[in-house]
């Protein structure tokens, strides 16, 4: 029995290079879990095969940028000339409907929905050490020394950022980072901050 | 891997008659548990087959009231003209030693802790519903319903401090019950506020 019914927002982020991509994969393919992540809105052409509200929401350059103004994204960021944004009403219908929703993203959108959402549970993924992120980083491409050298700054810019978030979680083994995501969020519903109000509720009392 | 190493203080508690005892017991039942409890100190005459540091520290009256004065204790109560107390120095050893320490009990020494050690991890365990609790205090024993009455309302005068505690955990089956608990444990190690020095550290930063 779970004293919230909301579902929670989930943001899992890290430094570039650290798996968080790998880490989402294994949640979703956890038993029994009750997550579900966010199709993201799109000024990209739609390509065969795509499904509009599936792949993307696809919508016009002018639509995207209105929806920006009025704060209609949970984050959002350019890339090669196109708009990729998390839309906010999407989100929130999910998280009503009391489902987790998990957000797989970079740092700097990260810290854009803690400002919107501020009761997100915000997840940083750490490698069990820097020399570890490093090798990987080399190996992920046939990129020049040059690209290499940047994405490893990057990431020493991005390491700094652990103190913003509400948990760290080292990526020694995907497996133990997705148990222990599956633990953050158990423990985070047993809050009670997030369940006073149900509880208050159940052994008939107003809150004081 | 833990990003910290000292083992935290789990207090345990909650209304009268909710079961903390058997969720305790459950606890300790789970397998690679790194859980231990504390042994109290009490000036109540030892009786035969106790062993001074297993089933208690005995000590005087005088001697403990030496202790209470010198704060050495993370609470202490009187029951029936003996004093019994949990030694802070016994378990800051084990917390040291990276054991978690887990405390059963009752909802104004729960408070006592919390004063002591503001980084201990609060838990309220509360039972489904009202008439549940209340069909167990009375299903307890044999008393007088004056005693059943006054029962009953000890538990809803303990009821409303679930504000003060961290986390809310219903007791629906004792199984699910201490599946939470551990969850809060795994959780609260990953909690940044705890493991950002470690961290800092391991990635070889000053922190700022």
């Amino acid at each position: 029995m779970k004293l919230n019914d909301r579902g929670l927002l989930v943001v899992v982020s890290g430094p570039s290079g650290v798996g968080k991509g790998t880490v989402r994969k294994a949640l979703f393919e956890m038993p029994k879990h009750n997550l579900t992540y966010s199709v993201s809105m799109t000024t990209r052409k739609q390509r065969p095969g795509e499904k509009d509200g599936v792949d993307y929401y696809f919508v016009s350059k002018e639509e995207f940028l209105k929806r920006v103004e009025e704060g209609k994204f949970l984050e959002h960021a350019e890339f090669v000339g196109n708009y990729y944004g998390t839309p906010l009403d999407k989100v929130n219908e999910r998280l009503e409907d009391g489902q987790e929703v998990v957000l797989e993203i970079e740092v700097e959108g990260a810290l854009q929905v803690k400002k919107k959402v501020p009761d997100c549970v915000m997840i940083f993924i750490v490698p069990p050490g820097k020399e570890a992120l490093y090798q990987r980083l080399r190996k992920r491409g046939t990129e020049s020394e040059d690209v290499i050298e940047q994405r490893i700054e990057k990431a020493n810019r991005e390491f700094k950022l652990a103190k913003y978030y509400d948990y760290i979680v080292v990526n020694d083994e995907v497996s133990n980072a997705a148990d222990r995501i599956m633990a953050i969020i158990r423990a985070e519903h047993a809050k009670t901050a997030r369940s006073i109000h149900k509880y208050m509720e159940l052994i008939g009392e107003d809150e004081e």
